[in-house]
């Protein structure tokens, strides 16, 4: 997994050192990432389970684990924040004065609007703080999950606010782009708004479904029984951690309303061609959709 | 792929002839499987389309293809409809007088009270009509994405009915069975009633959810940059043919609006926890939705 030494020797690496907060899926790949592009001299790893903070040396997630956060960031020119969205910039605070004075914070939560509004109100100096979204995420959690090409031709979004240096934007799109993410860059506003109709809603809707699943079961109807490909399918991400999940729907609150109010009207629309027996109006629908899904499918997963 | 030819002689097939008609992705698979098992002596094959017939010979999921249904059905003891739910009875009248004395008529439709009441108004004589639905289906249509294997470790129903001779069931459950399918026998309504909850409700919230996506895509928003692996399970089945979901959810229409009530039903009160910024509830919900979902794929898709 590791390049040829030359070309490591090439081009210098990126960071000097890397702090990850955050070893699970998100965190553990970006090291491995960073290490298999020898984008960093050194990549170190914070968690707060022993257990994980060993299994990111042993995976090659990290060349060290700390057994702090102090510890971690101290002398790291990137601090990567894969923690849970909620935890975020109270970490960051709480490390403030351990940080390098010059140095670049991201993050990886799944809202951005309350962390970009959050972290802007600390007292950074010239620290810069980039909020960050790779969409890259899985009901599989954990760093013995993680692979080092988790962000290859995945969207990942930044959320640069007009304090934020333009330097600092693009040196870490340098990067992402290396481990061949898409980066786009937004508002954090127009993110949780996207975000909530494309994550935060499938989510919510996955869950809901096993829900009414299983009030039909509890019926004794042979639902699970069966099951097939189109609910594994539907019902894939409702197994994902609750408590993640919990924060990062709480999180995006207004905004998964808004797209929940917004699904129900779609639901409406199929409803109201079904009572009304409307084939050509249902079909014209499904067509649509199934035209929607094949032309993404064709730009952005080849 | 072919079995080994002692094991043919071992067993005697069968059926000797086995009528497939419509050989999509089901009716392809159903060939491709009975010819590795050695389960009938000939396997023909008619669909409309002369390219989808050659090629079905082609792939090796039938033996011969005819050109009309009924050179497909004279001689056959097992004719397989595979066509359009909304087609499947009418073609069974059309070919009465060419069907044998003896033979076992059994289809794929989606949806089984319409198909098994109708079937049971044609005069079939000694024939026996057994209803069936394999939950093998795919957005992946057309005999060019069948495989043998479709069929293994997925549920298959058939819907007796009081009528129907056990002989018929317990022949059709064995070939059946020996494909690997997970033979379910129940009643047409609850069949139809448990699909519409975990196959027609699905495919309707998935394609809801595209059009929630365009909605949002045509206002500006980077949705479709943004979307990833959980808009993309989600929206999977949406891709499907629109002509033939079109009849599918039309023919189960009472009981998918049923479905969608419940279903409306539990996304109200996801909703209501996320209005009331409900954590624990929130948490508790998508921890039942998790542990339910990752139950059902321990017990179904080890």
């Amino acid at each position: 997994m590791d390049q040829p030494a030359f070309e490591r020797v090439a081009a210098p690496p990126a960071f000097e050192r890397v702090a990850i907060l955050g070893v699970g899926l998100i965190g553990g790949s970006f090291g491995l990432a960073l290490r298999r592009h020898g984008l960093a001299r050194c990549v170190a790893a914070y968690s707060r389970t022993a257990r994980t903070r060993e299994l990111a040396v042993e995976l090659g997630a990290a060349d060290e684990a700390s057994d702090s956060p102090e510890a971690c960031v101290a002398g790291a020119d990137l601090v990567y924040l894969a923690t849970p969205v909620e935890t975020i910039v109270p970490l960051v605070a709480q490390l403030l004065p351990h940080l390098r004075d010059d140095c670049l914070l991201t993050d990886a939560g799944s809202t951005k609007a309350c962390v970009v509004a959050a972290a802007g109100r600390l007292a950074l100096g010239n620290r810069v703080f980039l909020g960050g979204h790779p969409m890259a995420g899985s009901e599989q959690m954990g760093v013995e999950h993680a692979t080092a090409d988790l962000f290859e031709q995945r969207a990942y979004a930044l959320t640069p606010t007009d304090a934020t240096p333009p330097a600092a934007v693009a040196r870490l799109t340098a990067v992402l782009t290396t481990l061949g993410a898409r980066v786009l860059c937004l508002d954090a506003t127009a993110h949780d708004r996207a975000v909530a109709a494309i994550s935060h809603l499938p989510h919510t809707l996955s869950a809901a479904l096993v829900v009414t699943t299983e009030h039909r079961a509890a019926l004794g109807e042979p639902v699970y029984e069966l099951a097939a490909g189109g609910w594994d399918s539907l019902t894939r991400v409702a197994a994902g951690g609750p408590q993640l999940w919990r924060e990062i729907l709480l999180s995006n609150r207004a905004a998964l309303l808004d797209a929940l109010d917004d699904y129900r009207g779609s639901l409406d629309q199929v409803r109201a061609l079904l009572v009304a027996g409307d084939g050509e109006g249902l079909e014209h629908l499904l067509n649509e959709a199934s035209c929607r899904k094949r032309d993404w499918k064709e730009k952005y997963r080849r």
